[in-house]
Parts: C-alpha cells; structure tokens; sequence
C-alpha cells in the first residue's frame, strides 16, 4: 500500500520509518485517542528498520518491531519526513507503544 | 470481564495494557486514593504485558506482571487509548505501584 | 496491631507498604522532625514489601527491611493510599532513613 | 564532486564531516522537511569519519556510517565549518537520520 | 558523650548518623568555615553507620567511615532528627567531606 | 613555535592543553567559522596531553590525541590560562571536534 | 610550607586538600587567568589526599595526585575550610585541571 519510494531510506541504529493510516472517520476495532486528539491517526506501518543500537560493548541490539509491523505511535514526537511527495515518519522504536494484528 | 479487543495489541517491551476498574461509590476493600482523588479508581486488570525491557547486554528481561494481574495504578502517568470504544492504559511496569489479591 | 486488610497489597519491585504510628503528644525516646514538623509521627512499621529491584542483567536484588521492622520516614514523599479505610504509605526502600529497635 | 580539502580534516570519535547536496528547487525523490523548513537541503554526503567512540572498557566502536554514504540530517544540530571557502558540518553520527541510496 | 539513645537507630545503607560537636567561642585545632558560617559547628561524631549501598550486581559495599570517627560536614545537606531530645543529623557517607584525628 | 614554559603543566586526566594559532586575516586552506565568528581562531596545536580518564574498573584510558596534533576547537568551552605572559587553553579531549594535517 | 595542622585532616574518597599559594603581584613563569580573576591564585600544593573512588563493584580506585604535587585549580568549585587559623580548600579530584613543575 505505502510508495515504494521509502525502499531506498534506511534508517540508522534504532529508528523505524512509519507511514501513519490514513484517518477514517469511523474506527472500526482501531485505536484511537478520545477527547485530545479526536480523529488523529495514530496507527502506522513500519517501513523500513535502522539495524539496531549498539550495547556499551559494541554489539548490535536489532530491533523487535519489523517491516509490516502494524503499530501504534505516541502522541508527540518522531520526525516528519517526505519521500517523493509522501509523508512519513522516523520514530525510535523504544518510542513506539505497541503492535497489533 | 474486559472487551476481547484487547487482544490485538500487543504493548511493546516493558508496556502494559490496563482496564481501570468501574467507579463504584463504595470501596469494600478497595483501594483508593483519599482527598486528592475522591472516587477516582486507581486499580486495574493487567490485559497484555510487553515481552519486557532489554538489558544493557542486549537479554530480555520478563516482566513480573501478568495477564489478569489486579494492579493498583499511580495517580498520574500511564497513557489513555481506545479500543473498540473501551478506555484502556498503557503503563511501564515500574509505574505500576502494588498488585493485590 | 495494623488492619490485617494490608495482607491483600503486594508492592511491586522495592516498594514498601508501612502503616505511620499514631501520633502522641509526647516523644518517649520516639524520632521526631523538631520546628518545621512539630507533632508530625514520622516513624512506621513495614506491612509488605515488594519483591526487589531487577539489577542490569535480569537478578532480583530482595530489600533489607523485612515485615514488621519499625522505620524512620522521610518527611516528604511516598504515596498515601487507603485500604479498608485505613491510611497507608507507600515508600520505595532507597527513600527510608533507618530502622530502630 | 566535493572540494579535496576536506581531506585535511580528521574528525574526533563519532564525528561525521558531512557536505550538504545543493539546494535544489524540485525534489526528484528526494527527502525534504515541508512547512517548517521548505527548501531547507538537509541530505548530505558523508566526507569523513572518525574512528569511533570508546566503549567504557575502552575498546574503539567503529562507526557504521562511511564516507560516500549519503544521510539524511536532522534539522538542528551539527556544526558548521568552513573549509577552502565551502561549508561543510560535522554531525555526531547518533545524530543522523538515516542513510539512503 | 552522645546520648545511648542513638543505639535504637540503625541508618540504612549509606547514612551515617552524626552528632555534631558542641559550639565553642574559640576554635584550637577545629575546622570551621569563615565567613559565610562564622562560629557554626560544622564538626561531628558518627555514631551509627548503615550496612552500606548494594552495587549494580548485588553486593553490599560496606561504609568506610565508623563509629567514633570525629567527621567535617558540608554546610548544607543531612537530615536533622530528635532522638530523646538531642538533635542528631542523617548523612550519605559520600556527602562527609573528611575525617580528622 | 610555541613557549617552552608548557612543559612545565601537566593536564590531568583527559585534558588536552592547547595554544590557538594566531589570527590571520586570509584563511588559505584553514578552517573558520563564518558569520558568527568570524576572524576568530578556532586551530590549535596540541602541547600537552594528560594520561587519560580511568574506565569504571579503574583502568586508564589513554588519549587518542598527542602532541604536536592539529586540532579544531569548539566555538564554546575551555578553560583560558596564562603560562610565562602567553595564552593556553585547556581542552576535554572529547570536545575537540576533529584534528587535520 | 604549610602548617602540620592539616595533617589532623583526612579527605574522604576523591577528596584532595589544597592549600593555595601566596598571592604574588609579578607572576614569574605562573599561571594566571587574566581579565576575569586578575591577581587571583589559582595554584596551590596538595596537602593531603582520598584514598579514592571506590568503582561499581566495590574497588578503590587510587588518586593520581598525591601530596607535594603543585596543582592548577579551577576558579570556581572547592570547599574552603579554616585549619588552625589558616584557609585550606577542598577539591575532588576530577575538578583539578593540571599540575606543573
């Protein structure tokens, strides 16, 4: 469904590339958040993956959400980028809240 | 009790998904907080548990909360999202203040 | 001598549930906070505790205070909660100043 | 494409020298931030590294990150330099974005 | 000298209780802090210590300060309790700036 | 080029001493800051390094920066000394920002 | 030089006594911070010292100053203490900047 455009984004260390669902004014078994952000979309699909942080002794820590994770995202925060006229968004994945199926 | 909604998010690392308790007016061996919070209910049913934090070495560790858990909850913190139109909440386990029977 | 209700709180991690003395308008060989805390009962017994803090790589570190021991209370801080109608406190171990006989 | 100039410079532990793409008025598939920085180029090239940070036993963590990467920058940060008359900014690599072909 | 009262009060980890000195109007051999603290007894006897902080992988690392050990206290910081009516003061061992003979 | 009065001071730790080259008003292949400094001197040359900072298990980490080294410098930070009526300054060595040839 | 009196103090830990140097109004071959702190003696000799940090598990980690070192003191920071009359200053460790010849 997301542009293929985002393939060529790679996100370094913990950062995941999200594209947000587009807003339905019905949420049928969607998450949502009521009263302060009535109809704000909050749901996303992870994209792209960095290869994870780096432990104190150097190893790499890769990431638990992957591509086509469907996720739910914090209110604030992440980056806002575009990619061929797309919006998406860099978040860390310690950031993200919670998948769901 | 709760909506079986819940069952298809999934919270992240040391995340939990809580269903407040319904307000009653009477606190038979409730908890509740005096004063400040009148009323407010502030315990709560563990619905998911995240797969839990990751150590500096890059381990897993478990969480010690786990589903139908009855917890009580701190006053403020935790972040409100809905579900199939049920309010539930998301806290970080070492938010989470005591268990009970 | 405390409401046996407290039996059904688990305080989680290093938390610890105490029950404040009553207050007494003498001091034999009691601790008290002189000028600014006049009066105030700043000792306490242990109901609960919790199970301990995890340590970086996963361990349980098991609190030193035990049931029953008798604590000096920080004069701020700590999480009053009601249990059976009865005022409880909650404290995290690291916050306690000492124990007496 | 960028001055040879730069090759005097050897940046400290996780520094990056990077040199900012020129700024163009159409953004073929390019990344750009819109609203608040339209126009504002913020991929670059990667010119040179450091050797890394050392971890806390004193081991040198090499950088992922190499030079001819081009990466996309964050909006703040970094620091601007001067070298032969042409900019060029050194970036603490956590810093970057991610890297992109 | 101190009164045995103290005996009934075990600091937990790394406090140490201090019974500051008597003022005295000419100062032979003491240390005092001119100025700011002129005449302030900033000097003291440990008279109980805690078993000590735990480190990161458990173990108790026990005080180096004993009892008897006369102390200089910083200015500012320790926590004042009454003990039978003697005021006593509640230090971390790392906030004591020094020991003397 | 620098005083030889230097070598009398020993930084400590992971302090670097630094003398600023003098400024000059064409930068032929140096580096310098634009606009908000410009003119400023921001290159320097390395006298003296102090044995490096000790990890957690008290070992010392030596500097990666030596004598002789040509260093950019941070716009801000350092301490300024005089040494026999000339002016040094004292660098941590991780805010040094990179060395070149 | 200086008086036998701070011999009856000990630092504790990474504490280092230091008494600064006279005053002087022609610095020969000194080190002076000028502008700010004209005149003001930043030099001093390490009277008595810690025995140093104890690390995460439970070692002492020695000084590397030691008394007789002539020492660079930063402007700001240190604990001044009256030693029989005499003016002393406290330092940890860390806050020192250099010592010379």
């Amino acid at each position: 469904m997301a542009s293929k455009a985002f393939k060529k984004f790679l996100p370094l260390f913990d950062r995941v590339l999200i594209q947000r669902f587009e807003a339905q004014s019905t949420s049928k078994g969607g998450i949502m958040l009521p009263e302060t952000s009535k109809g704000k979309v909050l749901e996303g699909e992870v994209l792209a993956v960095g290869d994870g942080m780096r432990t104190n002794d150097g190893k790499v820590m890769p990431l638990t959400v992957k591509i086509g994770d469907k996720v739910f995202l914090p209110e604030y925060g992440g980056t806002k980028l575009l990619l061929d006229e797309k919006e998406y968004y860099l978040f860390r994945e310690a950031d993200l809240l919670g998948k769901f199926d």
